[in-house]
């Protein structure tokens, strides 16, 4: 039994941010060559900190969803999952055993020698011309690849200078330049380096964005697809613009690649993790009779599971939009009925108006999307094993932006809290709460929350930004 | 039968506004003149669209709790209850027949002439050598009434003129002065008017805040209830600083006489108002059985009634707060878990943590209280007797601050019910939105919402302040 986990950034604002790991796991669980196909994120949930132990087997292979080296994945990321590393990260990625767990964790697929296939995948689609040795119309073409650039880390330039060199060394192009928007050679000098009268100008980005979309084509003018260039240095050209490769789909290919080949040698795959399977089981057994969790009813109906908000009960299912897979319930539950974002799913503000029914392995993997890791961290707190992190203990792990929630006293802490926590389901047993009744022995609201999620800690971080600058301006 | 109605201004952001109207209610309800007390506000539940529809009787006594006549008491109260009245309200009051009851609005309580006594009290209070016949001890005591005062309203000086008059004819002190915050005559020249020795002021405030606290104490250098000022121009004087009358106890015994004053020779009273009566046995019809209402979970127990939130069902009670009074429930509901004020009783944040056994007289009451009009709202709309208030209906009534929101386009309205609404049980019927199945069909989130709130027209009036703003700094 194999597991595998793509890690995305997630947001606390932007629920279209997750989206990129949906839609690869989605493209990977279809090709069903791992038993389950898991997504966590750093700023939403399954946390980073909680994503482990929502894997069912005991073979995990981790892979970050990023397009370059960095912080995240040399330091955010591996400190989270608790892999005891940091820095960068050998190619054949970092093995660990953690909590029973064997876990890989990889490069980001963005550094795997197969993206220069994505980008040429990429530039075919602005270019239908593009033959597998060459434009097949015999017009000299030139390739840009063009990346972010970064004064600050310079991994993030070096992937773009070795799918450069990658590419040039297939000939598929008269020309292949590595440009940058943020560091020289920049983007917006092409028309003096590039001789080729055709251009492709594929962006080296995770995703559609403001850059993509907007300051790229104003920069360099381009009008669409196909900009026309009449007067250039080297006379006319056309520029071809592609979209990003982060979200083809033959990511998913390079995805998969990574994960073979942090498997190594390969092997039988490990077993079902015991802890998660009774925590299921033991969820199972409740929904089989009718059950609350949170705000979500569950109800057995004729060999299926019907589950819906709480709020909702008696409502005839016509009144209802039904869905009847767990993506449909995943994107129901990622808004509130207001079209907020939920970063937090255990939030009291499960959406309303649907329904959906279920087999019994599509209703464990519903109930993991509308209340990540709860059923986990619940059975485990009811057999005494979910350790409260202490909110000191939180803080002393947080680097860069979010450092400075060290300097949070505990009153700041405290009054953050209450207003947070206050609309949030779980109780907070890190603040040293006690929950004595869970949803597993029937009381809905009991879930426990073992320690400071991002959302709470990124609230700490603007209370201390606040109050600095209260201060400063006191002065 | 007779029903009593309290109101007052109420708050979106404070949640003590509503104490005042809570307390003189409980005290009037102590005393058994009325079969029934109920609360109503500008911005809180039940609002004074609702508030008639609450009351059990044909037979409705209207008092604002407000300490002088002006915009609130002339235009406001009575154009959202519907007395087809504005301006001044003559002495006897105003009675009007509204939905099958006989309405009686009177003037606000802070102009009854029993108000005098109120100051009496409050100056004994500071004073106690003050006699039936003045100051026991022969001392020379002058009075003074002391008003916020306003250029906007001549009314609220009229009120301390006439209570200064009416104290100067009793004699009890040796001289009387009205005096003001915010006009001439100043508070502030009291040293050069008041000759006694022994000065008294009893600040004609509607409660204790800013101004009885802050203000006043800092303008005149108090130090506390007494404070001697030995350098005056009319020699050593001693400052005793009262309490505010509308905080006084004895405002409950104004209330009462301006209640049976506006009821002229008086009479049996009314009936059950029917409509009402039948909402609530639908409603203890489905109690008796065990019923879900909103958030709300109600079970019944032996004869009593359990209610508690939902998603502490099951919790052993020793774990819960038992609360046995609908005023326990309507303290805990007034805020979330996180010490938010509840504006909006609605809103999908009813607090956990708690349980109340209640007798049925109670449990109507703390259900009342709970969820403030919507019993009877839910009822009439089963019946299709609740009629919705289209938005341009509702923005067309607003005066004053409000009024601006009636240049909301369809799409700002929108917007903003979206993030306000979003959060709230009510189906928005004033939208065009459909509820086909309530609470008392067994669908514990159905809820209708007749019309926008005053939180709701709150938010959308910062909506158009904002897009003005944004576009003066665009220009």
């Amino acid at each position: 039994m194999r597991s595998l986990v793509l890690i995305g950034h997630g947001s606390h604002l932007n629920g279209e941010s997750a989206v990129a790991a949906y839609r690869y796991a989605e493209l990977i669980r279809a090709r069903g060559l791992f038993d389950e196909v898991i997504e966590g994120y750093w700023k939403e949930e399954p946390s980073l900190r909680q994503v482990l132990k929502t894997t069912a087997s005991t073979d995990v292979t981790v892979i970050p969803m990023f397009i370059s080296e960095g912080y995240f994945t040399e330091t955010v990321i591996p400190r989270e999952l608790g892999l005891g590393h940091q820095g960068p990260v050998p190619p054949e990625g970092i093995a660990r055993v953690i909590g029973g767990r064997t876990v890989r964790y990889t490069l980001p697929y963005g550094v795997h020698p197969g993206m220069a296939d994505v980008i040429v995948a990429r530039a075919r689609e602005v270019l239908p011309e593009l033959g597998p040795d060459g434009p097949d119309d015999g017009v000299e073409t030139a390739l840009i690849v063009l990346g972010h650039g970064t004064t600050r880390n310079e991994n993030s330039s070096r992937v773009i200078y070795e799918n450069a060199a990658r590419l040039r060394e297939r000939g598929l192009f008269s020309e292949v330049h590595a440009l940058f928007l943020d560091e020289e050679p920049r983007v917006t000098g092409w028309a003096d380096l590039v001789r080729a009268p055709r251009v492709v100008i594929v962006p080296f980005f995770a995703s559609e964005g403001w850059h993509t979309l907007e300051t790229i084509p104003e920069e360099l003018g381009l009008s669409g697809v196909v900009t026309p260039f009449p007067d250039t240095p080297h006379g006319p050209q056309q520029v071809h613009y592609a979209r990003p490769v982060g979200t083809h789909a033959a990511v998913a290919e390079v995805i998969l690649h990574l994960a073979e080949e942090a498997r190594g040698a390969g092997g039988p795959g490990g077993d079902t993790e015991r802890g998660h399977e009774a925590a299921w089981q033991a969820f199972l057994k409740l929904a089989r009779r009718g059950a609350r969790v949170g705000e979500l009813l569950v109800t057995p109906e004729l060999g299926v599971f019907e589950i819906r908000n709480a709020l909702d009960e008696g409502r005839p299912g016509g009144d209802l939009m039904t869905l009847v897979t767990p993506e449909g319930v995943r994107d129901r539950v990622r808004f509130t009925d207001g079209g907020e974002h939920r970063p937090v799913h255990t939030l009291r503000s499960l959406p309303r108006g649907w329904r959906a029914v279920l087999n019994e392995a599509d209703l464990r993997r519903a109930v993991h999307y509308t209340y990540p890791a709860v059923v986990e961290e619940t059975y485990a707190h009811g057999c005494h094993a979910l350790r409260p992190t202490p909110w000191a203990t939180t803080a002393r792990r947080q680097t860069g932006i979010y450092a400075k929630v060290q300097r949070a006293v505990p009153e700041q802490v405290e009054r953050v809290a209450e207003r947070v926590c206050g609309g949030c389901l779980r109780t907070r047993l890190w603040a040293g709460d006690r929950l004595t009744h869970s949803f597993l022995d029937g009381v809905p609201g009991g879930m426990p929350c073992a320690e400071a999620c991002t959302f709470l800690v990124a609230e700490v971080r603007e209370e201390v930004a606040r109050k600095k600058a209260a201060a400063a301006s006191d002065d």
